[in-house]
């Protein structure tokens, strides 16, 4: 079933101005294997998400040296990476200390991709005063990314009082009627805040990627106005 | 089938401090008679909830004439009721005016019990100015009833905002995932606010009698702690 | 019960960059009467979204004439409106002809905050040459509105093609499994194509603020990396 | 990553009257600690709620020792709390075996806070009269916590019974339709007993706190209704 | 389109002991003409279930005078039905006045069938002494079928009382998350008194099938023990 | 909080008929130690259902020997029972093999109260023919209890070819949409057989309980129809 | 907004061998003219589906009366369509009259595209002697679509018994779990029937659309092979 | 209970064509055995699905030696199997490496009856170039097996583009929203494109067995269109 290979999107970084990252959950050692051969025959870094503790603990000692491997985040980097921007334009402002793991999977893909990125944690709307206190410093920033599980209140709350895209990323954490995050994604899709959008729930990598797809935009803005 | 007759609770207030309401949803216009009739015969007010403009056009005169109908609430009250108390230990607050017929089942039911309740209106989160700058109203009264649809974040807020017991009144506005307040009501059960208790989607009724019980314990809470 | 009135959220232009929108469902002919009253003193302009013909029907002739009123997007515009841009920044996409109602609020909804929108219709995946002979006129643009019910699968295959910010409309055509637009919903939550964002089924208006949101950041953008 | 640390909502015990617990699930062990010496280094005592087996096991020494854990409840107490009251104004009744880790909780949490509570178990509707012949000993109580799984009628019962603050808690225990806790959730929610009032599922600490609020709101009573 | 007429299961009464009703929900006038005149030529009676006003108000005058409808049942009889039992077997129990469209569609089917039943009506959980001060009159009935929306704990409190076999009836009254019946619905088969059974949400008409299956099966039974 | 012991529905079996049963799932090996303890003390047997393998292990000596426990249906039974009937009058009818757990925790219960049972085994309706060669067997049985998952097909065929009470068990197999088992468990109820009636899913313990309530009910009838 | 016009897939019936209907739900009026000018204008028969009777009579006349309009199925034909095949190759399976919209739709599709169909219906497996008498017509068939509601248990049936594509068709009739179909769909995807494949519910269009990929598949068949 | 064993659907290929597959989830080892001995005793082979790796390895060595085991698909097959056709007439196309164990059971399911497949790989839509490049292979295939998770766009997009009969399989493979396949199922339920087809979430074996019906009735094909 040689047929049955990887086949990766090589032209993505022209069409879209980033090149894909690999999912890792569902994959076997094998195709891990194979990815990064490939990876490495086209001395091209990869982005891996998703890389559970076991898949890399069940790699061969050649690969799994190579990779850059954050627990938390559960993502892995093959190869060299950019310096990141000296200065931040992209805020990430997460409502506590469970969403930390998907909070650091935005963080890494940025990273990967070059963005800084403005930090500020545990600032949920049950203490409210906490978010208040912070969001001058937010205020500036063209990208906002809210992290938040539970009821979510955070985006809304955010999106009603800075200016910039505001991208809500619901987190699986919680139990009962939160549980698997969907309170939180149907609180951030049916806020009252106009404009607030929304990844899928967990999904940091994706929310930093439309950060990215902002970043891009706004330096290509001047001739898209032109043009 | 005369045994089919309506059969009400008579003993409710004596257990419970108050009297039992009728829901009117889903009654036919003989079943709505009997029970007038039974309240007359008896000499007893009734408050009536979900009572449609078709269902209160449909009785006879004789009936229709004698209820205190409000449109906006969909509420009728039969016969006599108290005067309100002077001070309001209710604080009634909505997050915009989409939650009015459900603020309003509330606010009437409490005044057909005798309960003032202070009424703060349109302070939804996405411009939470409006919320803080009257917080210090809010933050004496023992009871607050927070009514909010679309992703309720409200509720949140205000239950980490004041000591009092907070009680989330889902509604049923909105649409997409907000549709029928499942995103409201997921919302306000998820909430990071320690305390914050909720009741069924637009049940405005069902808050105001909560309250209710709240009122009716702290009077009798004296003797709770002697027994 | 005077206090219930409507409190628009007056700085939100300040904070946001524009002004509130009035989402009509659910009201009644006096709560658009009071807040049309209220924007008439304040001589200010409205945009009106959800806003039914026969909400239309019911107001009094002087407000009703007023009124710029659109029967496919279902949406009113009381007062002034900017001119807009004379070159559009923006690409509005949409599947099929029963999507139109959903396209036609987030156009007018830019129309109304001054910005031109190229579309492109019918152009669902189906038949996907006829994205494809397309593609050239939307790659340019920093923001890209993708309309679609049943599967969705348009923002999916869009996200891939293009680099800008692509924002999903979920629409509530179709029936059985798609009925509602969840499975579209889903669908553009669930996509491949990285950094998709999506804004709740049916939200045009949503979708046009967070397009908007994006040009003023692109138009910020400068100062905030200096920053 | 230094930004991502715990930050406290060290002032809600001014705004609501009971400091914030920990909510342990999905914290990782460096995490806790962080939590721990924060609160060591500003001498508060700490709830530790969601405290599973492995995650105390994986403390140091220092720190596991000085917690008090009960395997029941899955809580954990850092440093000192308060006598309890000598009289119980909470009762806290439950349907079966199988809800005793969620009333656990529920009760620990009330002892953290220095509140005593009335138990009474295993009086599930199925044998009904062993809940009626504890109804006297729950009457006079100003708050009743019913802690309920599968189809959680007993909230519904003592809700007609009783004239206190009836507080349900539907438990995730069951199989089929009851699994997770969501058929004794609306179950709780649909109940035709007036002023019922409901928490998320197996949130037992939530139900503590919403008893807090009302003995809180009691003792304040006389003040508001002066005010 | 001959061929797409009504084949009755001419054979059912055969088979099962009663014959097929007809389930009139979504037929059109011609295919109601249809069924009733292959009734009139085979000299059979009929019951009707789920026929609407509208559709009765449709029939030609000829079919619609000889039809016995019922309008809180919304059934109708077409021809002869037996005298019913002098003595009832088969108590019918409802929870409040707004089940009694589905409790009037069983104890119709029963009619039908010539099975007399005891009513009991309003007895609702709410105020449990209305059940308690009857439950000797259900106690000795073979069968019992518990008619109950919204939370639905009728049936599991009676199933724990009475030792015969309990049928419950989940109605779709109720809103929010009562709504269409599914909390009553799965309340039921939540419960945990031991072997109650269930049929559909408002299924009156299954319900007393189900208490026809077992009189015959009582009848049958001396004879299965020998056999 | 020794009140938090169980307390057995002592008086159920006066009631019902049949005394209760130990639902074992959620127990810890103390509160299983209890139980067992009040039973030896009262001289009682017991039966102990969904008793996990683990468990068991973890009972002390003294209690695991004296436990007849069967790992199919993973129930103990603890002290005597009685002889099963020599005439079977209930009949288990399974789809397939995947439905043994289910179908053997009937079969226990069954034995547990005395009444034998006729198995059928391995019918499922994707091979009809199997049904029908036995149909002749099924058809004098007063009680059919139907176990199957996946599409749950085989109790509407049965209950369409058989006169007696014919009770559904929807199992959980099954994956996709057949997970958990609530497609079998909506098949069974939306059935066309007239009068099906369904127990939760997975539940054989309730259709063996239902099941002896009608034996009851059948050895009850005759004084019934007198009274 | 010229823009937003209809842009038919022309080139549909070169690449699928059908062409392209027309879903006529959600669409106004100045949209089926515009379509229906189009097919004018390029002499194009066209098939209109789920068009209501109101979209119809709100046509002009000169529109109207050109369609050749069936309001069971709700389908319209615009112009000229091919004889049908002599010979069926296609079966027609319906469980009952309420299936016979959707059934309909499906004959009606298919004789737009000149296929011929055996029709039977009515032959649900409550009375499985009905099915059983007619599979010898069935079994020859190559395609069999079989359109159910409620359980469905008819195409998992027909499955078992004909070596046929079979082809469900859910269908929305029914109340309480069944509604809207989503029981019976998920009954016909957990089918323990091997190879059994399903379309939307009341997608009687798609069954028939599949039905002809494969006539058109047989056809080419022989070219295939050889390929 | 020795009634409760294996009763192989022996009749199956004569109806059908191919034989009956054994679903191994939830199975016990002595069931498989009692299985593996009647294939054994019958001379027949036999195709073992959803086999985990623990219940073959639990397998006496007797029976595990003789089962030809692929770990990637989870399927075993008993005995011989026939040589694979020369010409692929199926094609199989999957969306992502994600997807392979699910491909995998199809194709082995293929090969098990004698059916070589086309396989194609990893071309999913978010670089729909991967998949237009090989469109010219697809299309000339009567059968297409589209084997796609997350939003599943691969299918609809498949299905506008080629003629023949296209089956769906979505996979449930992805997270938030995707998880379990169900968004993956809707998309392709809801598609737009005309006539696709279903089967259950990750059925991989139903798609198989689906095409090989339509190999079977191609074959009759001839005759048919004869007749």
């Amino acid at each position: 079933m040689a047929d049955r290979d990887h086949t990766p999107d090589i032209h993505r970084e022209a069409r879209l101005g980033f090149d894909e990252a690999v999912f890792c959950a569902h994959k076997r050692t094998e195709q891990l294997q194979r990815i990064l051969d490939h990876a490495q025959d086209n001395q091209r870094s990869l982005l891996l998400t998703r890389l559970a503790p076991e898949q890399i603990a069940a790699l061969p000692d050649a690969y799994r040296e190579r990779i850059d491997y954050d627990t938390v985040s559960r993502t892995g980097i093959w190869g060299a990476r950019p310096e990141p921007t000296s200065t931040a334009r992209i805020a990430l402002v997460s409502a506590g200390t469970s969403d930390s793991a998907v909070a650091a999977e935005t963080i890494r893909t940025l990273a990967y991709y070059g963005e800084a990125c403005h930090e500020i944690h545990d600032v949920g709307v049950a203490g409210i005063w906490r978010l208040l206190e912070r969001v001058d410093e937010i205020r500036p920033m063209p990208v906002v990314i809210a992290v938040a599980g539970m009821d979510a209140a955070l985006p809304s709350v955010l999106a009603g009082l800075v200016p910039g895209i505001v991208i809500a990323v619901p987190v699986s954490t919680g139990y009962g009627v939160a549980a698997q995050g969907h309170a939180a994604l149907h609180a951030a899709l049916a806020s009252c805040a106009p404009g607030l959008v929304v990844v899928n729930i967990d999904n940091g990598y994706g929310a930093a990627c439309a950060a990215l797809r902002a970043m891009r935009a706004m330096g290509s803005g001047a001739r898209a106005t032109d043009g």
